[in-house]
């Protein structure tokens, strides 16, 4: 299909609209996915995708596709290995200011990857961040070779040259939000680092939780806060003096209120994270309440307990028990999940502990010893 | 000035042209000023003004402006003041979809307050985040009351909404990165709270070596990885124990291995954060190296050891001087600095040295005492 004579005159406004439409897009996959339809449904392409550079893999990744990839093990290549650093085509982009145009891949010793997968009509535009680096590929191509027509070419550049400052702009937003989560995870391993015993307790207890509260209908938004909360949960355990912290034995009545106060203090360094959303500070400040109000610091029953607190609370005590602490072997999962259904309805509220159980179940009908989940 | 008909004849071509600067701009203040100058180019706006929300003070502060914002009264009440959330335009604007425009603020109580300023004509556009917060406006207007011609209208409106769209964004992507560095200072902040004897060493540290790197011409990027690199730079002391860290003498030969281990520690904790650049880590991993070869953990010497590791180095010197400690009192301005000099050339790099004593002299010679640079 060539350009309609109705798009080629009105370029600027349907760019216009593929910017409006990207820039009121939650994240950069859908904001590109109206840019890709525009690609197929303007011109002679009959798929495109865009990939996404992940660093630490030096390879770009698809975040969005449409139309025709070709055969499964095409689009399985594409999805799994994406495009590494060392392609030709991704080295012929690096640096180069402009869409490249290939009509017949097998011609092009820098497209010759593409032949082989039966692609012979390519155009690749780069994308790259305000740094200068490579961070995304937009690719459109057809299954025989094919000469780009001028007003393609035309269209191809003019829709890539805005999406592209576009895709630049959210994968930095991406990136610091990534970033800052990283931090905030940081922030609770810290206290790993101090405490030997509990080492992998903050990754594996966040893990749980959040498959707990996705199972539970938790949206997005707040699996991400009940994370955050998860990661700080013991935060305010910096402020315990080792000589308690690392007490071997019982503690005593004076140790166990310095030992609860952790929450409190917890609750205190969290509020200097302005950022921190509501049920994160929640997941802090009362996770050590029960669901028949004898738990600490307020004594908090049922339902007045926010739900990633709940949540929180039952995989806490279930991590703690799989694992040795000072006081205690590593008991069985089975012996836990026991534990903790034995607390169904006093310590723990009933819905989490099925659904706790719902979710070890599953994860062991798959196949995987139930630790598995946690990974 | 009514709008030319060139530019209302081509306005997706502009509004595109704007968006396009917008996306390559370094921030979001720059990529709103080619939208003003376009609107005070283009229409009889005679001024205008970008507002950005700063969310504790739920107040509205300029980011951009443009054209002749009238006498100085004016602009100190725009620059200082801000628009309050209680202002009655700003709850005009709140959920307002589309432009407010006013021929004469005077006859309508909503944009009363800008009659008082002699603005009369007026015109308001609101800027949403993708959750329907009011997170800008932006605002054009005239010294005469003014009747906005339909043109001019559709003007505005066209420019404003992608510009909005993209405001929101480039928001978004600010915001992430201010809770970035806020969850990179809680990490730091958290040592403290272990440590009572530090309180406020990490932030006043970290301002010190903001100025005297400042001084020394390092640029924004460069600041940013030292203000990082300050905040986590004891962040290894997480794994000293408390019989160590708080030692009040002497520490044993062996208790001294330990604590200068910190840095070691605070390097393998620093790299689980892929995102912090090399001058972060250096200041971390290097910050208690000597000029002349004698410090720890490697004995680097002069320029072997990188610029913002040896700029802090003598600031945490400094910090810790003036500080009280369990091992010493709180040293007079006078007297620390004179320490530092007396070791300029064998601790510490001597250019630095001097530019401290240039930093904390202008602070005195302004009239501040040399603590409120740390502020």
């Amino acid at each position: 299909m060539s350009v309609p004579s109705s798009v080629s005159n009105n370029l600027p406004a349907l760019t216009l609209h593929l910017a409006q439409q990207g820039l009121a897009a939650p994240d950069l996959g859908s904001a590109m996915m109206p840019v890709l339809d525009a690609l197929v449904g303007n011109t002679s392409a009959v798929g495109a995708a865009y990939f996404q550079l992940r660093a630490p893999e030096q390879t770009y990744y698809p975040r969005a596709t449409c139309g025709d990839l070709g055969p499964e093990p095409l689009r399985r290549a594409l999805q799994h290995g994406g495009l590494p650093a060392t392609l030709p085509i991704v080295q012929a982009l690096q640096g180069h200011p402009d869409v490249l145009f290939f009509e017949d891949t097998r011609l092009m010793p820098e497209a010759a990857a593409f032949a082989e997968l039966a692609i012979f009509g390519l155009c690749a535009a780069p994308v790259y961040d305000r740094q200068g680096q490579l961070v995304g590929a937009l690719l459109a191509h057809t299954f025989e070779p094919y000469a780009w027509t001028g007003a393609e070419r035309t269209l191809i550049r003019s829709v890539t040259s805005l999406l592209g400052l576009l895709a630049a702009r959210l994968d930095a937003e991406e990136r610091e939000r990534d970033a800052h989560e990283s931090a905030l995870r940081a922030l609770g391993l810290c206290l790993e680092a101090r405490d030997a015993e509990t080492q992998g307790h903050t990754d594996r207890v966040t893990a749980l939780a959040v498959q707990v509260a996705r199972r539970l209908g938790l949206d997005e938004t707040e699996l991400r806060a009940l994370r955050w909360g998860a990661y700080l949960h013991d935060i305010g355990k910096i402020g315990i003096p080792d000589a308690v912290l690392r007490h071997p034995g019982q503690l005593s009545t004076d140790m166990w209120t310095l030992m609860r106060g952790h929450v409190q203090g917890g609750l205190q360094l969290a509020t200097q994270l302005p950022f921190l959303p509501q049920t994160a500070l929640d997941v802090i400040a009362l996770h050590h309440e029960r669901w028949d109000g004898g738990g600490y610091p307020h004594g908090k029953r049922g339902e007045d307990i926010p739900l990633a607190a709940r949540i929180f609370a039952v995989c806490d005590v279930y991590d703690a028990l799989i694992n040795v602490r000072p006081y205690k072997r590593a008991w069985t999962h089975q012996e836990a999940l026991t534990h903790i259904q034995a607390h169904r309805g006093t310590h723990f509220d009933p819905r989490i502990v099925d659904v706790l159980g719902e979710v070890l179940a599953s994860a062991e009908t798959a196949g995987e010893p139930a630790q598995a989940v946690l990974a």
